[in-house]
């Protein structure tokens, strides 16, 4: 987690900041530390040099970073070099801290990430959320938010946002989760239910996923297509290094493209969409198998141990999303596809039959699929992420909330 | 073509202006430009309250646009004004003009267009394209473009650039055509054929058309899908107003997306694909009828006779497309679907059971359906105005080519 990449230049993600003097400083400011957390330790020359500007323009603002506690000074650079040694830059392991926050299906997450990427504090409740109203399980979560910010500030760090992944589709105010439909969740205001003193941001899962892939996998392309799985499939759209987010929000939805127009009706008020050829529900039904609480360890530890029934649903899974992909493919031309989430631990199975569908249905060389080494981490670490991002891209506005 | 639209910021399309006092002012040229053109004609002090720099700013920026022919002046203001009446602005109809160009498999077709978005000379030519080498075709293209820019400068217009609208994929150096299915052409590089004085881009036709929607059609939201065909059907994605172009180049290959999955071999190596139920040819061959020049005009025609087996013909081709299209909305979420090209043509036909299709699949209100006012006009006028725009985005870029 401590090689963070593609830290050169802002994501865009931050607020549009104005074509003044004062938004330029702010966007120099967001130079600075994404060279610096690039290298992980850099000197003001280096900063100089790598981002374009004067020595002295780069050492007004490393002051500032400094006194607003973003960046520290880690002592005159080894001796050796010619002229006055200076002295090392890095991001601070202390001040603001990204919290994130998961509710799944059936478990809830918090963590605490510093600027450097790395996760300082982490809690975890595992037990069913289908069915429950949004109340209690919110309830639950500020109780694990609260542990987690509390074991943070022990460590000298703030709270400088928090993001809250939700296996479900979320409007563009990114406070309202409009359907979740394996939670049972319809236009539920997470705002209004999770009170906290500092920026809320609310996403789906896959977006998450994806952005942590993005940010935190050596070799992630700038541009791809993520595909993840709870008991839905998700799915989320990177454009040179940001999510493609549709007008309301919802785009990524891979889980009702028609994959067999007349196949069985699905709950989106379709009929043959993915989800019901690779859904984990699908699969299981598929494989003769019950719908319980650890289903991607059930089928993987079934196709491990040779059971031609789940080997058969995967492959028939793996052929649906080749199938689904192979559209995607042609409309979005992604440098490549990540599965991540659930779908990472059944990959084995799914991947040759995905593969050959997709290789036998296009004409040039097949796009690249590869796996996520996060797995089913990726949500949450991608929503801490998303906040450490956004005083990334703009330290200057993080500032005022210390 | 005259009451342009979306035109009060800039597309960023344009080169990317680097932050300093430089790339400053040309942005703000840029600004001042697309201010003038949205109202057509504005004085000094309405440019100044609109983008929000001083006057003085802007008299320096105005001057600088008058000096090098972008804008002129069109003497005082009406009188019973309180105040030293100002000289209205109104941005030039002589200087730089867009040279739009179209390879369609049928004709060549090439346009001048001035910076106010207004065709001012055009020469077409009819005859198949099909089958015949590059050379040939580009040299008599060549021929019209001659035949047009001379128009133009009888006009006191000057060429800024040339965009050349293709019916395949382009790389994204945006000269080499990779694949023109129907007109058997494979990495052909038209920059080395037709070697130009001024600015060369070559692009999809179906991308042109969708930037013809954009800039041209009042009402056309900036987040939409184009769809368009001639005997292949193209896609074109437009995410916040600017073409999602893909990793190669090639996204919104809409016509290759299947649709039944286990349907007829395509040329693409797939089954099933879009363009075998939806493509002219198929919705030819579907109708019993043969392959000549003017299919959309002998389809339609036959349509508005009452030719069963037309009409047939056109609602399965709208149900397939309505299949493709809800995988397609599913990943986008775009604001609206928008017919152009030769599909136009047809939609009173196609549209119904496409709508119903859509509908029929999706589980809040679908995404709305609508019909180019451009049609089979929109690729040559979105390549001539993606010449203008360019100009507009950058004007210190171009006076340089004066």
């Amino acid at each position: 987690m401590s090689a963070p990449l593609h830290e050169d230049r802002p994501t865009g993600r931050g607020p549009a900041l104005p074509d003044t003097q004062q938004g330029m400083r702010r966007r120099n400011l967001a130079r600075v530390m994404h060279a610096v957390r690039a290298e992980g330790s850099l000197s003001r020359a280096a900063v100089a040099s790598r981002i374009g500007l004067t020595r002295a323009a780069v050492s007004t603002l490393v002051d500032e970073l400094i006194r607003t506690g973003l960046l520290e000074e880690l002592g005159p650079e080894r001796p050796g070099r010619v002229g006055r040694p200076g002295s090392a830059l890095a991001v601070s392991g202390h001040g603001p801290a990204g919290i994130g926050a998961e509710i799944g299906v059936d478990h809830l997450a918090v963590c605490a990430m510093d600027l450097r990427g790395e996760v300082r504090a982490r809690a975890v409740r595992h037990g069913t959320n289908r069915g429950r109203s949004p109340e209690p399980v919110v309830a639950e979560l500020a109780e694990l938010i609260d542990e987690v910010v509390t074991a943070a500030r022990g460590e000298r760090l703030w709270p400088a946002g928090l993001a809250v992944a939700v296996p479900g589709l979320v409007a563009r105010d990114g406070r309202t989760v409009v359907r979740a439909p394996n939670l049972d969740w319809l236009d539920t205001d997470l705002g209004a239910l999770l009170p906290v003193d500092h920026p809320l941001t609310v996403d789906n899962e896959a977006n998450f996923g994806a952005l942590a892939e993005l940010w935190l996998t050596e070799g992630t392309p700038r541009d791809f297509l993520h595909v993840s799985a709870e008991i839905g499939i998700g799915g989320a759209v990177v454009v040179d290094g940001s999510l493609l987010r549709g007008t309301r929000g919802f785009a990524g939805e891979l889980g009702h493209v028609p994959v067999h127009p007349e196949g069985p009706a699905c709950g989106c008020g379709g009929r043959g969409c993915l989800e019901q050829y690779a859904g984990e529900e699908a699969v299981l039904r598929a494989a003769g198998l019950e719908l319980g609480e650890d289903r991607v360890g059930l089928l993987a530890g079934r196709a491990a141990d040779g059971d031609e029934d789940v080997r058969r649903a995967l492959r028939d899974a793996g052929t649906a999303l080749g199938i689904a992909l192979t559209g995607a493919v042609n409309l979005l031309d992604p440098r490549s596809v990540v599965l991540g989430g659930a779908l990472a631990g059944l990959a084995p199975w799914l991947l040759p039959s995905l593969e050959e569908e997709l290789a036998r249905r296009t004409a040039g060389p097949a796009c690249p699929v590869s796996v996520s080494p996060l797995g089913p981490q990726g949500p949450l670490l991608g929503a801490a992420h998303a906040v450490v991002r956004g005083v990334l891209d703009d330290p200057a506005g993080v500032a005022t909330h210390s």
